[in-house]
């Protein structure tokens, strides 16, 4: 089959890689039919992060081509999502929901397994990994919101999650990419009514109002502080999100959270800096940590279907496989929110 | 009256500031009977935080003696509990539970407000900060546990509330002094079963066990991390306690915390460097900060009373307040968990 190849910073490349097979009982291979690019797959572009030669990716939907003899339910020819991480859901780590630490799970296109930016995937643990999408003749507008559910849209959802949003709170989301824009819609949709959304970019402010967001600040580390709490009577928002991974993000988060509040942090972290004594004076704690979204699958899949939400419009640039080398460039140099891989056909 | 003045690191001695008097309608007079020294008080005698020559102590119990005209139900004669911080407990920080950020709170004992380790002190906002004790005869093992109530065992509760501690849970107390041993009966008492305390001291071990601790590592660093995940299967225990505040101690608590928990911080920190990263990638989050103790005293308050707990047990040394130097030099040289100062009578 045909695949990213991931051969160095800012050199990713399409080649041959082995066709997956099934090899253990709970494996099953599913052909992509929609992949995309994310935000931590920059850190291995830009060689912030070490990433091995080969496989690369980890979102992508597909139909299931195969199935091992121990995968639950799953028949070929099911629509499915992959979550990002692969797991067992039974480990005592899976039951904490801390699901990047079960005991026999992993992450797609780490080099040693199958990436989503490929024709196929041999998923390991696929029973209580690939989550099913029911229905079918699901239009391109639903497929794109659907591939959100592997990680960004998840990973935003965490983000409110972590940070405890509730109905008529004010939040503030730090960092206009794509899982900050999912983090908006999540908070709308668990009843935020306040949201300030920190951007700098017109056409991701755009998304970013169509999403919820009630409030744009265009200012940036101590002055976007200033705003963010001379607009909440000097108090500070009752959710923060942190969804960059920067020590200057991590520091307005904390800064801008009201006290007693818990930030949410799901901005993949690159030596990060956490001014830890001011956030204790202010007793703002954080929670978060990679999403656990196959847990969050179940509980967003219907408003998707249903079209409550629509969070596949993150993807403003698409391409195919053999255009995967622009499909990274193009959110390397912003001028993508995130890449669309179209890889096949359902 | 006579009260403890803060000279300098090092320099604590007995002097004379005026009487206290009740200036604004909320204040209170109350004439102290019992102080103590607090662990965060060493840092300003070790000169690791600035303190200005002035009034000390932030910790005691006492009577009642002048009460303004708004001061609620406050009566002379009251013996009453004075949490560490004063508080209006109206404003959107109090009701966020962050005392300490209360509009028009403060804190006892900061060279411009009376201490607690003096005759006498004026209480601002009396009415929402101080509580009345009921019952009369309390015995002496009952008031030391009663002035424990105004930070420490407060603290060691928050330490526990703020980790989410369940019955059942395995806990791990990082810190061996009187927070870190008062988190331990805080653990103990909200059903914990399994309570590992780090500390290499005896007598504090004995006392550790006598509150309710079933596991002693004496380890430190990346050994206790080893010790204490081989005890747990390799998990990491469901709730940790960072009860010290430097960099060591809170690497400790993150790296012994199961994935997925929260750790509880109540130590104060000092130029404290989390690591991040690691603690993002396990989803261990934190919270805590200072405790609301006025907000826990009605909860613990009668479970001294009728002595199912005594944490007054932490006290291992005392004086009278012309021994407040030696107060200090004891706990400062660890030959004493905590230093209780007799100051007056019922």
């Amino acid at each position: 089959m045909r695949a990213a190849i991931f051969q160095g910073p800012k050199d990713i490349t399409v080649g041959d890689r082995p066709d997956p097979t099934v090899r253990e009982p709970t494996d099953a291979v599913v052909r992509v039919v929609l992949a995309c690019v994310c935000g931590s797959d920059l850190w291995y572009y830009r060689g912030d992060s070490e990433h091995p030669v080969g496989s690369i990716g980890h979102e992508f939907i597909g139909v299931v081509e195969q199935t091992g003899t121990d995968t639950g339910e799953l028949a070929v020819g099911d629509l499915v999502i992959a979550p990002f991480l692969f797991s067992d859901l039974s480990c005592t780590h899976c039951r904490n929901r801390a699901l990047l630490n079960c005991v026999a799970g992993g992450s797609f296109g780490d080099g040693t397994i199958d990436g989503g930016q490929g024709e196929a995937v041999r998923v390991p643990l696929a029973g209580s990994t690939l989550v099913k999408v029911p229905g079918s003749d699901h239009d391109d507008a639903t497929l794109r919101s659907l591939l959100t559910l592997s990680d960004v849209m998840c990973t935003g959802h965490h983000a409110a999650v972590s940070a405890g949003v509730d109905r008529g709170d004010t939040v503030a989301v730090v960092g206009d990419g794509a899982v900050g824009l999912s983090a908006v819609l999540a908070a709308s949709r668990l009843g935020a009514e306040r949201i300030i959304a920190l951007s700098r970019n017109p056409a991701r402010q755009e998304l970013a109002r169509t999403f919820g967001t009630t409030d744009i600040v265009t200012a940036r580390g101590d002055e976007a502080n200033e705003t963010v709490l001379d607009m909440t009577g000097g108090i500070g928002v009752d959710a923060a999100f942190e969804c960059v991974g920067t020590g200057e993000s991590m520091t307005t988060a904390l800064a801008i959270a009201r006290p007693g509040s818990t930030v949410g942090v799901v901005g993949v972290p690159h030596g990060v800096d956490v001014p830890f004594p001011e956030a204790f004076f202010r007793s703002v704690g954080w929670r978060g940590g990679p999403a656990p979204a196959r847990l969050y699958i179940p509980e967003l899949l219907p408003d998707v279907l249903d079209g409550r939400i629509d969070p596949g419009r993150v993807f403003d640039f698409e391409t195919d496989l053999d255009g995967i080398a622009e499909a990274y460039a193009a959110m390397d140099e912003r001028r993508a929110i995130k890449s669309l891989v179209r890889v096949g056909s359902l």
